[in-house]
């Protein structure tokens, strides 16, 4: 039941990914560490959070008084930057990996797509990555039966 | 920036939300009251984890010991429920909307997502639903400047 996904790893452009995820319109992208092992999903609402300024997170009503040619900029931020940067810092990072078996069933991964509340589980089989499956590939998958 | 986007009310049914979500493959539903103002965006792992018994989500590893005929039926529990069942209870919910103004600046809706951790925002132009901005069409509108 496993889609083919994009992978990057920790050390892959930050930006690329971003247009990864921009251009294919992905709710998140599978992580690999050096050695290609699954590291991390990271959704796309992450990547978010990392353009927006510390100061604007603290406080969001002064992204109403940023000039938009400022917000605009938003991407450079990107520029140069690894995947690893965009990561939640290691407190806020599960301890689990939203990983399953090829042959799991469509139960299992809900359960642990729900309890893990992530847009994406990765597919492996014997610690080849296969793809991932998104929470609307799920539901397809549990409508159609 | 917004993008034309299914809208469901409390009152649809639930089933037919899911099969949005899976046709389209969307991270999320706008979810309207009976006034068709904005209630609710409804995450497609909302409805997921609505799919997944109560008895597993508290002991995981009892997905695994059901038997896939009784996973695949997991479908069944979404007939002749209203979408009103698949939002998270009260407490959870969060007091603030993911709405934003047809105006707002990308900075402005990214700052939003990125508090609200929701995989998309309702956009409004006095008081109508023009549509939806997801992060990775949000991320699009970024990494273009």
């Amino acid at each position: 039941m496993a889609e083919q996904f994009p992978v990057v790893t920790l050390d892959s452009d930050a930006l690329q990914a971003a247009t990864l995820l921009a251009e294919n319109r992905l709710p998140g992208l599978i992580v690999t560490d050096a050695d290609g092992k699954p590291y991390a999903v990271l959704p796309a609402s992450q990547v978010v959070k990392f353009l927006v300024p510390r100061y604007v997170q603290d406080d969001p009503s002064l992204a109403r008084v940023i000039d938009e040619p400022d917000a605009d900029r938003a991407a450079e931020k990107l520029s140069g930057v690894s995947v690893r940067k965009l990561l939640p810092d290691k407190p806020e990072r599960p301890a689990e990996l939203p990983v399953v078996q090829a042959d799991d069933t469509v139960l299992e991964v809900a359960a642990l797509m729900a309890r893990l509340r992530c847009p994406l589980v990765v597919v492996v089989d014997g610690g080849q990555i296969l793809g991932a499956i998104t929470a609307s590939r799920l539901l397809e998958l549990a409508v159609r039966h």
